[in-house]
């Protein structure tokens, strides 16, 4: 049923994965994981325009190559993924084991295995355990359904919560619905196409338009998060489009594109956002500003640094207005900066004018830091350059859950 | 009194920067810190030739710009330093408090202001208490002697220990001395002349190859060791060579230099291992070792993501021998890899061959990370470039130091 929006204008919806027409999915427990879900299925109805981004790590999974020579034809129907066992630094067997999941699949769903993509995140260099798999993969289409939740708590591994998020709009007569879901926690940065995140539209658009929209949408949300500046050898972004909204296709880069594109980027910075939120440990989901860098790439410089600064994250973490550690990360960053000119502010209260201290700034600040969310923002008075992007403090449970995660 | 070493070899001796032939230093309580030892001098009985180094922050301190411009004459006869308080984006008063910290200095001396040196470690952003020093850069000079202890101490801030290593050794007929101190802790990263350390040497030679020696010392040591990634605005080290031990002056770049430059490294690499052993609540030094690289740059990027990455060093932390994160960290460096030729040791354990981990051997390498030091070795096994450096664990101390810094 069409809904009434005005163009360009979006609203949430519920559904995550499954929202848009025409997709179908399934979670349920197979074995890889002792006791909670581990594998997940996303189906398109019909066969879909298809894009992925994957990690930059020159140490890519299995199903990471897989994935990425066959998302080169721009055509899929299924995405399968398990959690708990990433299919890396697993060698010939791991290779052959990542073909074979997506092999079962396609005979359990009737679809060519060519349009089978998957995707695995867990322990690295461990074997996976294809018994459970080939007795966990033909149990999947019966467990499909329009409900996407089981699917989106599938793929988590030390997340705290599942993270779906879609929206709906008007997109030249016709409504559009665009919906994901992610998985996080550990091992995110910049730079990655971070972590797992499954997207699915019934928007009608080609292969080379799909690839357009899914970087530009990544790059400014996924791209764009922190949690400790380690990246991973299985990270993933898959973006299906079946068209099933009954529109027109795309054709060109226009108006509709880039309506499309800022709707898909609510829906990748929703899930980036939820990402950072459940960073291991994290307590504080902080939104760090960069403006007036004499370019957007010294703002990302900048953005960057003060992201991942261990010394920042963990003032954060104490709720210390420690702005001498922002303007030293930003000093470091190598972009163009002059520390006389820099200002900043902290969850709103300006603690540095001229890159000295405000005279009583601190107790304000420090009392606006117990907020769960907050921005830091950094002026550099130099240009026009800006940059956005969303981090959390580094804390004694990220220690924890990552000094016993083998054991 | 000439020692009969041969030549070309060392042995360690005792005294710390006042090893050294006509060095004395002082350290005492002026009243920056509540209770501690904060102000320190260093005075060489004679002018002394000059070299130092300087963080490559944007943001630097007033004492570095000051010292950074005076050292260009390539002479020098006194070091003041305080802790607990960095002069560090203090502005136009920072300025005048640095060089009112010099002019003290040379008046209590009577030596020429252009020759005293200046350098402060601790909180940025707080203007300095300039009647603690004016009270106690004057009692300096009565708390001169040979020993170097309580300089050691003085410029410590979240030390636990006093650092200090020197080295006595013959060179074309004369016996030399290098010693030098260090503090450290948080904000170590590599190139950065690390920390604040201070060296000093009896030899005789002119500034230029003063130069040439410290930094390739300082790049196989103090540029080679991470504690967290951050960077200060006060790193800095210095070099003073005042030929008392009484050879000819070196003139060029010969087998001395070479020789005198090995010497001077034992310290820097004593000094620059004894930061990282006391890296904020580490509980481990690992040296991380990296060959077969393409090149020498190559491998110092590998040797560099793994010292820095946190997934890295909480595995340290937690005893778990996580090849994958090393491996993870390694592809991620931006240097050339071909994950099927890596292999990886952990504390002389093999672990990881081919790319692959090696059926058995975790409960080995776990056992062998019980040690409170030991080494990784990645072999890329792609060319011969090699590099080595130093780390340290990631835990809750860190943590907890960090978080409750200004507080």
């Amino acid at each position: 049923m069409a809904m009434m929006l005005d163009q360009g204008q979006w609203q949430h919806v519920d559904g995550g994965v499954t929202a848009a027409r025409g997709f179908r999915a399934a979670g349920i427990h197979c074995g890889i994981k002792a006791d909670r879900k581990d594998l997940a299925l996303i189906v398109s109805d019909t066969l879909a325009s298809a894009a992925g981004m994957f990690t930059t790590n020159l140490v890519k999974a299995a199903p990471v190559v897989l994935s990425q020579e066959r998302i080169q034809s721009g055509a899929a129907q299924a995405i399968v993924v398990n959690s708990g066992n990433a299919n890396a630094c697993t060698g010939a067997q791991g290779w052959a084991d990542a073909q074979e999941m997506a092999a079962l699949t396609a005979q359990a769903l009737g679809v060519a295995e060519e349009f089978v993509l998957v995707a695995s995140t867990g322990v690295i260099g461990v074997p996976l355990s294809m018994p459970a798999l080939r007795a966990g993969i033909p149990r999947l289409p019966e467990a499909l359904s329009r409900d996407g939740a089981a699917a989106a708590e599938a793929i988590l591994t030390t997340d705290a919560f599942p993270k779906t998020s879609a929206v709906r709009f008007r997109l030249d007569g016709t409504t559009v619905t665009i919906g994901g879901m992610a998985k996080g926690a550990g091992m995110i940065h910049p730079n990655m196409a971070t972590t797992l995140a499954f997207l699915t539209t019934d928007a009608a658009l080609p292969a080379p338009l799909l690839r357009r929209a899914l970087r530009q949408a990544v790059d400014r949300s996924f791209n764009a998060i922190s949690v400790d500046g380690d990246t991973s050898t299985n990270d993933t972004v898959f973006l299906l489009a079946n068209g099933q909204a009954g529109g027109a296709p795309m054709v060109e880069e226009d108006d509709a594109l880039a309506r499309f594109t800022e709707a898909l980027t609510v829906v990748t910075t929703d899930l980036a956002r939820m990402v950072v939120r459940d960073g291991e440990g994290a307590t504080k989901l902080i939104t760090v500003m960069v403006r007036g860098a004499q370019t957007p790439a010294d703002a990302r410089r900048v953005m960057s640094a003060v992201m991942t600064s261990p010394l920042v994250k963990t003032a954060l973490y104490g709720g210390e207005p420690n702005w001498g550690r922002i303007l030293a990360a930003a000093g470091r960053a190598g972009a163009a900066l002059v520390p006389e000119r820099v200002e900043i502010w902290i969850a709103g209260v300006p603690v540095v004018r001229g890159g000295q201290g405000l005279p009583g700034a601190l107790p304000r600040a420090a009392e606006a830091m117990a907020q769960a969310e907050y921005e830091l923002l950094l002026d550099l008075r130099l240009g026009s350059g800006e940059a956005t992007g969303w981090t959390c403090d580094l804390n004694e449970s990220y220690v924890k859950i990552n000094a016993g995660y083998m054991t």
